[in-house]
């Protein structure tokens, strides 16, 4: 266990906070609910970014860059939106500071008040659509498939490290399409593009659905999700992907002439992912000694750490190292060889463990004389000894089982933690002991789901996407339904 | 002259607006003084993000993530610091909308006032050191060399797209070290950098100096420069770099323990450039036609447009290009076939002119039967026929001699546009017909400079490093003065 890291079994919220902070991830700074996202934590995140925006473009988008002020009268235009937003948001209504009277620092310059308030962008639909209502006028101008990478700011009263901050990190992809049918299209297409990502990069399986009329975006007219299970049966959204109808369209008045010449609203879409999918990376396969990262993701795939007595044994390991290190290398693979004098193996392999780079490499005397190096997991903390020659195919090798080792872990607990229910007993009780998804006929109204989160806070995560049909009656009223959808608590 | 792009000679900042939009980089967005950055203004800034990002983390840099918010308090921690800023800060002063009792949208919570109130980040220093305090302990956390790529908010009065914007992006690098000495290094390698980043791949030229005291940084001890020249004889601050001495340290009173033990204050660094580089790409190289863009910092940097009648000659050409597209793919040049079927190849050849696509490739009936193709340069519009079979090498090679090219003919009319200077007479007549730099004698005080810019809207740009020392007399005032200055009007 890693020095002063809880234990998962006794308080996964303590272990959560604590490990984000030893591993070098994030920390809260002086300003309220908004962190400081350290250089380990944000290489990560820049893996990620990297990932998403090659996807995006190979899927035809590009980026742009829309302000971050939004006037307070846009906000207002879509009457769901704003009725969403109002609530959290950060506020901008004076341009200048002055010097106070009494000496005391400095002071808002009443003065200097704006004629209109701005709103710090809580996501940016509103803006981006009084953009387009220019960029578009005739479908030869459609589709309009663009990205934004930002940071926004939700005026969140209770926050935490990653999962739920006032300011957060995230691309926002905003697309404008000539027909109905093109639009659903692109709000599925980037949900799978979401889904690939969660699964294949970050090794976390996700089940892909549909969000009921409640917990839609604010302005949509259907919400696409994936959610992820994490370690202590707590769902978590991970992306969401949205249908627009013509929403934004009509109240930006964004219009393009057809082939007939006629003029139609366009169709859009909105979807994001953000620094939150940290939160579920962490979550999703760390443990007691601290992160497990997924290869894909790691930006340290490989550590070298020498084990020696005296400076002549340490140049012929790093002799041996730099050879290591620069097959390593040919094959795209991230090196790190830890040469720092001040510390001690174990204490460097428990450092390494904590900050959850998956392949350790160790090598010594008795390697040394034999040709050999240990190599270590970090996901199974299996060890062996392996000859020289082929190290680096054999670390290729490794990190791809690591890679598919935790996405299998992780999906067997999830499968493991999907169950089905046909009373509000056993709802309750599968809620309070085992956790994880329920799944169970629901009558399609928002008073029930309402009642069931308050009484038991679980929320309908979605409604599964090819979700099999079947007759049943909701847990709580008894009314028909014609499909399960899935119930969980969640971050 | 591409259409409705005014010339440079009749009025040059008209010339910059238009191409600025017509050129589809940017454009004013509704928040007064923010821009948006349309795609393939992006594309240009996100290659210049990912060379200089390469740059930095081959120095050793990592990159991290600080609060876009500064609470009020900070600012004032560093006396120079918020004298320099206070004046032009967005102030976040709430925390909430609510409706408007009369119905009429929106208005902001009075309920819900900050306690403090919060800048937009006009820069991190404060934020940063604030956070530095707990991150420095002992000399072993030192260097701590970190970037930061951000938006950043400076209340400007008059703005102008990419040159001077209320919200700007940029990057700001923030170091701490042991030593006085290993700071000022820092501060100069990092010059260094931006200024190997604007000859090599912006192509523009650009001297090295020391900001005067006057146009100093707010908060550093030594702001050091890169200005460049413009077509317009303007001058343009393309980077700087600060030295901090322990300023922000003691303010913030990060302290490390030397080895000795002794607790000293850390010596500190920041450097940053910002979109406003954009601005100076623009209108270093450009022309009547567009923009000219230097090939390795262009999108797209080869363009291949079919010459053709009918459907059948397209198919027989987009044959041949799909092999010369895949040789220069491989070579790592990105390419983009023009096939769009609406438009005349005339009309296409004037639109990538307008975008400046370093290399345009034609390729007509005439060309297939000779098995050549047309290739144009953007830079001197200089166009040949050339036989198909090696046309990578060709191009490759073309590119290169466009990038020289470009950085020759600007290097030259910067030379050619620093002017010695004797007298304030002459001095403001080469101000008024010629532009440029002007070098002349100065004395040294800041009442002298603020009398010039008064005068005759002349700064000093920068004191060059490795100035030739040479004894003088200041061409105002006539007092004793060792080296000559770099004055001239600016952007």
């Amino acid at each position: 266990m890693a020095k002063g890291l809880p234990k998962r079994s006794e308080d996964y919220s303590a272990w959560y906070n604590e490990l984000v902070k030893k591993a070098d991830l994030a920390e809260n700074s002086a300003v309220r609910g908004c962190m400081v996202i350290k250089p380990y934590g944000f290489a990560i995140w820049e893996k990620m970014q990297q990932t998403l925006d090659k996807m995006f473009k190979d899927t035809g988008h590009s980026n742009a860059y829309f302000p971050l002020f939004i006037p307070k009268s846009y906000l207002s235009k879509e009457a769901d939106h704003v009725e969403g937003f109002a609530k959290e948001c950060a506020v901008v209504t004076h341009y200048r500071l002055k010097n106070a009277e009494d000496g005391s620092g400095v002071v808002v310059d009443p003065d200097a008040k704006l004629e209109e308030e701005l709103i710090v962008r809580p996501t940016s639909e509103t803006v981006i659509w009084s953009t387009y209502k220019n960029w578009i006028q005739s479908h030869r101008d459609l589709p309009l498939l663009i990205n934004q990478w930002a940071n926004v700011v939700r005026w969140e009263m209770r926050t935490r490290l990653f999962l739920r901050t006032a300011e957060f990190l995230w691309q926002e992809g905003h697309t404008a399409h000539a027909t109905r049918g093109e639009a659903i299209r692109e709000t599925e297409t980037m949900l799978d593009v979401y889904a690939t990502f969660a699964e294949e990069f970050m090794g976390v399986p996700v089940v892909r659905g549909i969000k009921t009329e409640n917990e839609r975006f604010a302005g949509a007219e259907e919400t696409y999700c994936i959610e992820a299970l994490m370690q202590d049966g707590k769902a978590l959204q991970a992306g969401t992907s949205h249908f627009l109808g013509q929403n934004f369209a009509k109240a930006f008045d964004v219009k393009y002439a057809d082939q007939n010449n006629e003029l139609q609203h366009v169709w859009g879409t909105s979807w994001g992912v953000s620094t939150r999918l940290m939160g579920a990376l962490i979550m999703a396969h760390s443990d007691d000694e601290g992160l497990v990262l997924p290869p894909q993701l790691a930006p340290i795939q490989v550590v070298i750490v020498p084990i020696y007595k005296g400076e002549e044994q340490l140049n012929m390991i790093a002799e041996k190292v730099s050879v290591i290190r620069k097959e390593l290398m040919k094959k795209g693979i991230s090196v790190k060889f830890d040469d720092r004098d001040t510390l001690r193996p174990g204490f460097k392999f428990a450092d390494w463990e904590l900050k959850g780079v998956p392949v350790r490499i160790a090598m010594g005397a008795r390697d040394l004389e034999n040709n050999t190096v240990e190599i270590a997991r970090r996901d199974t903390k299996e060890k062996a000894t392996y000859p020289l020659d082929n190290v680096s195919e054999t670390v290729e090798q490794l990190l791809k089982d690591i890679q598919e080792n935790i996405f299998n872990k992780a999906l067997t607990y999830r499968d493991e933690h999907i169950t089905k229910v046909d009373s509000y007993e056993e709802f309750k009780q599968v809620l309070d002991t085992k956790g994880g998804f329920v799944s169970a006929h629901w009558d399609g109204s928002g008073e029930t789901e309402e009642r069931i989160k308050d009484e038991t806070k679980a929320t309908i995560r979605c409604i599964p996407l090819n979700n099999e049909q079947e007759e049943g009656t909701c847990i709580v009223t008894g009314k028909p339904s014609k499909q399960r959808v899935l119930f969980a608590k969640a971050y």
